[in-house]
């Protein structure tokens, strides 16, 4: 397992950590003051939100590259399925298309892949899940053509009926062996699967095909499940058991933190929130 | 499949649905008028809360005999680990035992059991599932003595810090396999399960062990994963293939219909609520 007490190279800023840059306290924050303020601190990665670089993906690579910060990756797809996702497939695979071009701008080698929810007209989870394949398999060689990695995030079931018909890393999985392809696999968001006692298993059956692993806590007693994430060590997440089982399969990549928290991180100063998550990174996780 | 068009003998009433007789338009209404309320529509079952009950076991008994509702549960035992315990184990058991003392007064032939999250101290699920394992170990004699089956349930995973570490239908029976008693098993509730796509074979792997089947729907964009409970029909559930499934696996007892509603299904009249429970029954589940 790696050490992190002294190296902060494999630490990754989910900039939704910081209210996305544009609510609570980081809010007026431009990529180029984050960026700024990762690279005061040795963090090694950075992976912003479409709407905060989008038209300015060059300047900003640019920018990341100069102050020696990686951009780890782009959030996100669009939902493909489910009431919140664009109407029709032709919109859904032009949005996906954009986003894969802005992630390539940036130089993000991978694009997280949110499904969306149970589509309209339909019951249960597996109706669903077939048309997120069947978009997968449209997508993936322009994907491979822009040179960015597909991550498949399961959202914890709490999301099932709207942002997400994909709940667990089983199902992320099983659509990964549908689709078949090297550039598709799956972002483990400990937020997301902490509860799962399947989780170790599956992460194993993984392998190489986890192209991200995104930090945060899950807090005993939460007041919303959107916006009241935990910093890593607040909640009850078993955060070294999971990483350890991911570095196992082959993992070596970005950790990233992502931390939506309307009411205590993100209303904190911006440079508070890097600092103590620094210090959780180095010493809990 | 059983046909319930015209049969409402396998109908059971969850008393949570007009609001626990304690808050919303349900209100005062006493057990006594609920029992009546049910019996004049055919409804062939009811489940009350032990609060709801509590010192009047033997009355309300009487009552449900005599209008001809059976009384099909009681909800429920104490949390046995996690933040909202009791605190001690012997206040757990202490409290265990009385929830089975006023099930057998009441004539329920089932008490639910709903574990509590993680165990404070500790971190992820497998310590408080093993503590869950353990407390079971240590009541089934006593619920046999009372003639009383346990029914262990599984909650959404969004639960999984304070209410459940028991997330799974997996899970549940593995505590089963564990435990390995008659007297205890499993309830489905379709809001907690829906979503997962192992459910069908655990539901076959359960077998004899569905003590309970509990109905209601997630609604595709929940407010609240508490209070926001939808109606049979209004949500995304796939309500007959879960049924046929239970059925498919010898199950032939009540379907519990327990609807935590604040905003909606508390806030209008419990006789509305219990003729479209009543039309929902007959038509969708």
């Amino acid at each position: 397992m790696r050490d992190f007490t002294h190296d902060l190279s494999a630490l990754a800023l989910n900039t939704a950590s910081l209210g996305h840059n544009v609510s609570g306290a980081g809010a007026g924050w431009s990529p180029e003051r984050t960026l700024d303020a990762c690279a005061r601190r040795g963090i090694g990665g950075i992976v912003f939100w479409r709407r905060e670089v989008a038209g300015r993906g060059a300047d900003i690579a640019r920018c990341a590259r100069e102050v020696g910060v990686h951009v780890a990756g782009l959030c996100r797809s669009p939902f493909l399925v489910g009431p919140m996702a664009p109407v029709g497939k032709q919109a859904v695979i032009d949005d996906f298309r954009s986003a894969l071009d802005l992630a390539a701008e940036i130089g993000a080698p991978v694009l997280t892949i949110v499904t969306g929810g149970v589509q309209p007209g339909t019951k249960g989870v597996e109706d669903s899940l077939k048309l997120v394949a069947g978009y997968l398999e449209e997508i993936v060689p322009y994907a491979d053509a822009c040179g960015v990695k597909l991550a498949l995030e399961p959202l914890n079931p709490a999301y099932g009926g709207d942002r997400s018909c994909l709940t667990t890393t089983r199902d992320a999985l099983d659509i990964c062996d549908m689709v078949e392809a090297p550039g598709l696999g799956v972002a483990i968001d400990v937020y997301h699967v902490w509860w799962d006692t399947d989780l170790r298993y599956q992460i194993q059956r993984a392998g190489q095909r986890i192209f991200g692993y995104h930090l945060c806590d899950w807090l005993a007693q939460t007041s919303d499940i959107l916006l009241d994430r935990g910093m890593m060590g607040d909640g009850v997440v078993a955060l070294k058991p999971i990483r350890a089982a991911v570095e196992a399969a082959g993992y070596n990549g970005f950790c990233e933190v992502e931390i939506f928290s309307a009411n205590n991180w993100w209303k904190r100063s911006p440079e508070d929130v890097l600092d103590i998550m620094v210090e959780r990174f180095r010493t809990v996780c």
